[in-house]
């Protein structure tokens, strides 16, 4: 390039890239919300982080709209599980923007307060795909395996490593 | 809007926009320094992460002030913790900043080294109300509770679930 | 100052602003991606994260550059772990960035799946130094020392606490 960005070409760019990064911490802010939001029990709120036909797929449960992660959160399971002590802790996610799109891979632990000792109850694989609408950021289909060893969890981890895998344009293999 | 915004206009709201982005990585610093600090027992280091004034409230030991702070971590209790081999370690937090003065909620693990094997010693709810002064952010009170189903752990993590409470206007209950 | 900064003024130094936010998010992404990647046995993905030259020094174990950081994870004992089920999960880390050097500290968890229950069988404190060469961030010396009590781990993370010892220009004593 023979002639310098104009002033005009620069607040552009500029924009392009702030609007990127602003993308990326508004999904990392909704990921770190999870936890506390399901360990407090605010059901309504975590229902809020999906889409209208969000699904959330858990193993072998499917969570198909808000009302049923709020049933979930509201349940005699999840609440004998907070009432007794949890913490949902998510380790570090790898965001992938595309857009209005984007991709989140990452792990979970559920560590819980049983018979006056904490214990890890389960390590989770996490496929998040979001989408960027009127209200924000919202999850429209988040894949969640039990790290036990099954090939299907770390398939979905695998994507993380694979820069078409990790798109938004592809989803994880529904097994 | 019927006009194109100046070039001034557009300047202003670019280095707002990165001062928001700027806050929050610096108050994402100091929460990810703090592991590290007080595992290698760097007393007057994780001192100074607290104002003057500021307060560390967890379940029933309240240190007031960055002295009280330091005498904790050169205490028997947290040598013996690192001596044995520990990890204080965060999950992701929500921020939220308001000008000068920011909130951020989130857990973590206490996990340590115990006869030969590795065990959760404790999950914690955390709640920081944070400052920003001459020395950069710093925290005002930390309000810490043991997540072994105590109400009082599930009210700090509700807090990250209403507008309201995760602001820095607000505090929460004193139980 | 008495003069007003000129508009090119302020896009320089808005510009400089934003390639250092952006330097630390790459830096982080490259962080969140290892435990998807390692828990994957996604090898080759794991060894490109390393520079050519780059070293992996894990206790007793001194990996020199990428092939052998494939090989370690095509080895069997790593592969007898992901088989079993794991997840390697990173704590938040204090990421330092001076010009195209880099400095990464924090701790990590290993969660194994055993017996059908799940297990912490490995706390380990790490220091990544990193560069930003034509193919991106890379890593070129990373240290981990298991939290076990021994002093060297806490040597590590007490870099976190200097100014000095965080700075890309230093190394942690080889011990």
């Amino acid at each position: 390039m023979t002639h310098t960005p104009s002033d005009a070409d620069r607040l552009d760019r500029l924009e392009c890239r702030l609007a990127e990064l602003e993308a990326e911490r508004a999904i990392a802010r909704l990921l770190a919300s999870y936890g506390p939001i399901v360990d407090s029990g605010s059901a309504e709120r975590a229902a809020s982080l999906w889409e209208p036909h969000g699904v959330y797929d858990v193993d072998n449960l499917l969570m198909d709209g808000p009302a049923e992660i709020d049933a979930m959160v509201r349940g005699d399971l999840h609440q004998g599980i907070i009432t007794g002590g949890s913490a949902h802790l998510l380790g570090p996610h790898q965001i992938t923007v595309d857009g209005d799109t984007a991709v989140a891979i990452g792990h979970s632990l559920l560590v819980r307060h049983e018979d006056g000792r904490f214990v890890v109850a389960r390590a989770t694989a996490h496929h998040w795909s979001l989408c960027q609408g009127p209200e924000g950021w919202r999850v429209v289909r988040r894949v969640a395996r039990v790290l036990d060893g099954r090939a299907e969890a770390r398939a979905l981890l695998a994507l993380a490593a694979d820069p078409a895998g990790s798109s938004p344009a592809t989803s994880p293999a529904r097994a």
